[in-house]
């Protein structure tokens, strides 16, 4: 992609999206809540928590109907996790690692997240990642292209931390419409040109997830504006995945 | 810290920064650079890219006297990077593992990176990181409070890759005046309290890395500005840091 002129952007957040329900159409949600903020404008990138997402398509998982493995018996006692959650995330999982306190693993869709992205709502109900965020994404573009006229990118952003800091950053699980890198070249000294690509949409995660926050700040939506970039419908988060599943290109 | 007002933020790119020399003022070239955006204010933030600490922080290292040990040159026949090269990695570094193209280091601060976060200019010449990007971050703050009379908070910001995807994404090297943490709190269904810790620090450096790219783009330094926070002269990367080394503290 092309993004010469990014020389400055905004984001704000959208504060009063009600809560969700299995079912809801998110794109409905947005366009009526950035009414009230002189309406959403083409080129428009609209950042959205991965957790209102997988409400939305009742992602809910209870851990009444689970039962322990002795590799999830032996994972809980590792991490001081539930033994049934441990199952879940290995059962969400290709493989994970774990240093007794974190616990890092390659979720099926080829991400790696802490507990594979399964998050402990109670201690008897789990809610996982969407099954496909870029079609969520691409379904939340289409509907408020549908419904309000406008074409915006939409990112679906989730929470990771890093092995040498404390805290979470935030990462791309799923895009449409604006493209996953920016590459860039320079011409070095010795005449070569040497390219580097760049995770625009972690990047556009991270930054608006500044005002997203984690658990509680109730601002799932942030609207990032001002940005240049060419529309590309065919833009994912899968295809930069070095641990996609090779059927992932298979749809819902 | 508390940050309940963020909910809209700007950044903006200064374009016209000069070469930076070994030697040169960055809070000069700094405070000189923002005289064409109305100047800077005071609870803006200004991230900066390491490399231009790095540079007038004369961090270039030459290859030419350095001699590669048996493990540098195993390191270059899997990596395929220059076997000097390799030997400044290790030689930056507590430790590094490599999956043959990736070469993963925790450098001897403590943070993880690509190559140790040393950067090849040419076949001769790599830049290294800044010594303690804290510190930079602090001369910079007190030196741009001292010439023009506001006190904005500093980040050092560097790129780095996630094992999961392509590209890079952006983290925090270096801090003053903002907390690299922000803690939230929820109450669960069950009464108990959650809390979440976020890496504030690399969310902004993220944010500010769609501006200020990497190689060639021209623009190292970004100011954000709309963020609601308490300035923290405490503030400081290296007290989130896992594998910091102990005497750590210990200033230039």
């Amino acid at each position: 992609m092309t993004m010469e002129s990014v020389d400055n952007y905004q984001l704000f957040g959208i504060s009063d999206i009600p809560d969700i329900e299995p079912g809801t159409d998110l794109a409905e949600v947005i366009v009526s809540a950035f009414e009230k903020y002189g309406g959403l404008k083409n080129q428009d990138v609209i950042v959205v928590a991965s957790k209102i997402v997988s409400k939305a398509e009742n992602m809910y998982c209870s851990t009444s109907g689970v039962s322990a493995s002795s590799e999830a018996i032996e994972l809980a006692r590792i991490t001081g996790k539930p033994e049934k959650v441990c199952q879940i995330v290995i059962d969400e999982s290709q493989s994970y690692r774990t240093n007794g306190k974190a616990l890092i693993a390659v979720q099926k869709q080829g991400f790696e997240l802490s507990s594979a992205g399964v998050d402990r709502l109670s201690d008897e109900l789990v809610i996982l990642l969407p099954r496909d965020p870029d079609k969520s994404a691409e379904r939340i573009s289409l509907g408020i292209l549908e419904q309000a006229g406008v074409q915006v990118a939409v990112v679906i952003s989730d929470s990771h931390g890093r092995a040498d800091r404390a805290g979470a950053g935030a990462v791309a699980l799923g895009i449409y419409g604006i493209s996953p890198l920016r590459i860039t070249s320079t011409t070095q000294a010795n005449g070569k040109v040497k390219y580097a690509e760049e995770t625009l949409c972690d990047l556009l995660a991270a930054g608006a997830s500044v005002i997203l926050g984690q658990r509680g700040r109730g601002i799932p939506v942030v609207c990032v504006r001002g940005l240049s970039f060419q529309f590309d419908p065919t833009a994912s988060v899968k295809s930069i995945l070095h641990y996609a599943p090779k059927d992932s290109n298979v749809s819902q």
